[in-house]
């Protein structure tokens, strides 16, 4: 009888010892569960997770200043702002390190230019690494600086751009780079980038800052706005939320 | 003139140089473009890209045979395919290694069961590691048995599951394990998951297989079918695509 | 003349545009240099870099306490400290983040025990995460339990193990843990190691606290001391050093 | 009785079930045991490890050929070889990839130039991605062209050079990169150096070829010889050898 429990007792809990007395893998399904922390609820309503902070939902630019000095000016015009070209970017008032960020554009449907002319902006994590902005849609320009690009750096994977005058969606995942207190980077940037819904940059290790000559910086700061920019064409944005990971 | 000349010619490049002729980051811009090689286009139809492989339309299931044998004979319910209870699970034709998968699915709204017991399922990359599918609204489990959570390793970031009998999306970007000729693997499989849109697996190391008992393993293998589970409960899938990467 | 001067100026730049006026990788071989930040110069003596916190120099316990409270106890014989057993294990005074260590040790001569019982000892970084000290020379234990192995996660590349009594080498380079301020760790600890010379963990993700029984944790934590395990046995260490990366 | 039974079978197995049934985290030890692969057995004879290819011992440069063309014909003085200049590099008639390297330099003691005129070499993984040799010893260039850079990319964590006629090691992990069947780089290069047994260089990713103008390339290749590259300086090498990993 005592032996009937004992082996009562290891059948419950899944146990079975081999020959030579070694267990090699069989335990109670139980002892792989981690019930700690819960992951915390989140809720989705119009789209918009309920811990995201909405940077601009098509009311106001109260969320932004100008890069210049004073606040944003930039057009508002139905559920979207506009740039107003040469009075500079806009940034969000409050800085952000790791985030993901949602966000939809489109591009001027009076085309002019080509290639970085035509319906060039961008998006500046940290005010520093730039996701580029640009109608790509059958227009030719270098690859690691066209729409979902990772600018001078990284091209996308694909071009999935839409043709200008349709939204476009960006999901972005990002990680701030961290340095250590020498001021030496110890784990780069990342960043992964859905366009549309296409995966076009997949945990990129972006370089360094995003230059318009010259090689990527790296020098030590912390969180800082997300910067969009003025490049002179009328791109429109919409729908923008950012959620700190 | 001679001098103008030079002058004129560095600036143009964008060149300049300091008092102890070094330069230092100043570069014709033009240097970091870089044009080759062309990322492809992708048209997006529908929400489908171009370049993806349509594994479910709400057509057939002529994509998928049975993990027992033979065909697939889950049901077909409108737009959606429902597992079949007891007829085993379900996988592709075709192998997979990198890819990004898009899949939809949705739990029972006669709900039964708590926990593990509720809207149970699972797709599994690669046959061996299971992103959990699991009514997990308002309903307790392990954290990392928990819908989006990589099974009995990682929990999601965030709970991000909506009610029953609504439609929840995953978008997964997969990265396959990598393992040397001598069966060792040097790259670890890696996932990203949006739930709904939201980031609830980030670049997720994945230890080794999902068991349900036991320490994950790393048997070298190459590309595999993507599986879904029966695990009993009527879970229905729709609108599901992959794109090799 | 005038144009003379300018090809001068251009080839003096390295700067070549083709046809379509497209410059497309040629540049000043300068602009991609960096010169700041200039890296530290570190001197090496008795292979003791100069900017390494000595631990242990076989003169005394000083940068220790015991792990049960007070002085650390162990033994010092010759320029090595000895495992006391009983008496608890040695941490250091200071706490450590990302770190390299170099660290040697040898198992006793009088063997005694197989697998786990013999020669076992253990290092624990932020006194968390093992790397196993063992004598593994011809004993057999399960891998990812014998030297060099991150315990009970990841078997070493290799057994690199020299016999009983002669001096082993581990060197080690460790990345902390990262937390966010929602106590979610965001950046995995990683370790490299060289066993005698010989790469046995390659930036090895390290999946939480090395548990003797259970899964491994991931509870929020700072830096924390360096910890050199009692397991009984008379294990012996000397020439510690770490550098704060 | 029966209980007591029942308990001590629970305790043998390490067992606890608490109050709601639910178990979490305890389990049998030998449960979280992995025995299989088991790591392969490497003896280190004179320091080298015993599963390493010899690439040079002093005897002869018969694992090598010249990059230009024909044999190599680098000198052989003592047991180092040394840079013959203007005769073009060297590189070895095996190709690899994912590698440890260790590797023993020395510039000369007659100091002739300055920055990258000073003793000027360098160690090509793949032929293409340059560990740059240089003597840096108290000599100043671009901190990404010193000794322990990666080539116009990431400057070493600290200058650990030794002064001109001291024999340097290098001891080097590098992953290679990886490439999709389209061609499109999946993993990058990394690498970690250890320099006179210092980091100088940890898991740091490679952005592509180390180029002297323009940006790094990254164009798809399979396993490639290891070049040791001919500057004009008389840098001597010995004690070289691979382990592929």
């Amino acid at each position: 009888m005592k032996f009937n429990v004992l082996l009562l007792a290891l059948v419950l809990v899944g146990q079975f010892v081999n020959a030579q007395g070694i267990n090699r893998g069989k335990m109670d399904p139980q002892t792989t569960e981690v019930w700690e922390p819960i992951p915390p609820k989140v809720n989705i309503v119009d789209g918009v997770p309920s811990d995201a902070i909405v940077l601009f939902d098509g009311q106001n630019l109260d969320s932004w200043v100008s890069t210049n000095s004073g606040d944003a000016t930039w057009d508002i015009i139905g559920d979207a702002m506009q740039v107003k070209p040469q009075t500079g970017g806009i940034k969000t008032k409050e800085s952000f390190g790791d985030c993901q960020l949602h966000i939809e554009w489109t591009s001027p449907t009076v085309i002019k230019g080509e290639g970085q002319g035509r319906g060039n902006s961008g998006i500046f994590l940290m005010s520093k690494y730039e996701l580029q902005v640009l109608d790509s849609y059958e227009s030719r320009t270098y690859s690691n600086g066209q729409a979902s690009g990772i600018y001078k750096q990284t091209a996308p994977l694909v071009n999935a751009c839409l043709p200008p005058g349709e939204w476009q969606t960006y999901d972005i995942i990002f990680k701030a780079p961290i340095f250590n207190d020498k001021g030496v980077r110890t784990h780069a940037a990342t960043i992964t980038v859905l366009h549309n819904g296409v995966v076009t940059q997949h945990n990129t290790e972006i370089w360094g800052t995003t230059e318009y000559m010259g090689l990527p910086q790296n020098n030590a700061h912390g969180d800082l706005p997300i910067m969009l920019q003025d490049h002179g064409d009328l791109v429109k944005y919409r729908n923008i939320w950012v959620r700190k990971l």
